[in-house]
């Protein structure tokens, strides 16, 4: 069986899908990502489909419960390089790959990633200062 | 015919080799390679190998003519992510793959071109003083 490699660079996890997923395969990527997220603590996901020329419900589905995975485990998971073909007969099949985000390639999915973790960092401050612990009240 | 995705991170290009190399797969990843590094004016490209089994000599002379042809093109390569068997059969079969840097993974293979494009900096500030241009002899 061959399995996908999962590389870690920096803060985020990524996967470059390019052979065609089977059962087997798509299980032990979710396994193995699953894995990953909880040793390194990454907080980010990037799933480059470049490599695919088909995206049938199967593998949609497969993105979607691996998105849903790396939320559990509070990651944030982008799919990136998906190629002009793969979107319109995604839509032709009437997969919307609902709850993935997505980015052009891996850069602008790493910026996305970013960005949004930084948001997540400023609630945070917020939060923290409203509840009276800012050094103005301390 | 299945073509490797070769991904653009920062100043790096990045490829993982997953799928059984045959002799197209391997020209169009030189190829592409060779493409990008020219369209991008990258400096460094890792190939990840994390996905192989196997590396017969086959793969050792593609990764040994990829890594020729990113030199002439002004970019370093390493191989990263090797597994030991891997490692072992390589050297029982005589391959040690001659003038391929390697690094464990992906991270350690960053830290290396970048440390490595920095020594060349260096060396390219050094031969300006040497001409006679530095601020002290202007």
């Amino acid at each position: 069986m061959e399995r996908v490699p999962v590389l870690k660079i920096g803060d985020l996890l990524l996967v470059s899908i390019q052979v065609d997923m089977q059962d087997q395969t798509a299980l032990a990527l979710q396994e193995d990502l699953a894995d990953r997220i909880v040793t390194t603590g990454c907080h980010g996901v990037i799933i480059d489909i470049t490599g695919l020329d088909i995206v049938d419900s199967f593998v949609g589905r497969m993105l979607s419960s691996i998105a849903s995975i790396s939320r559990v485990l509070d990651a944030e998971t982008v799919v990136v390089g998906m190629r002009p073909a793969v979107a319109i007969t995604l839509v032709e099949l009437g997969l919307s790959l609902d709850g993935i985000r997505t980015a052009l390639n891996v850069e602008l999915g790493m910026a996305l990633l970013a960005e949004s973790r930084a948001d997540q960092t400023v609630e945070l401050d917020l939060g923290f200062d409203l509840d009276g612990h800012s050094p103005a009240t301390s």
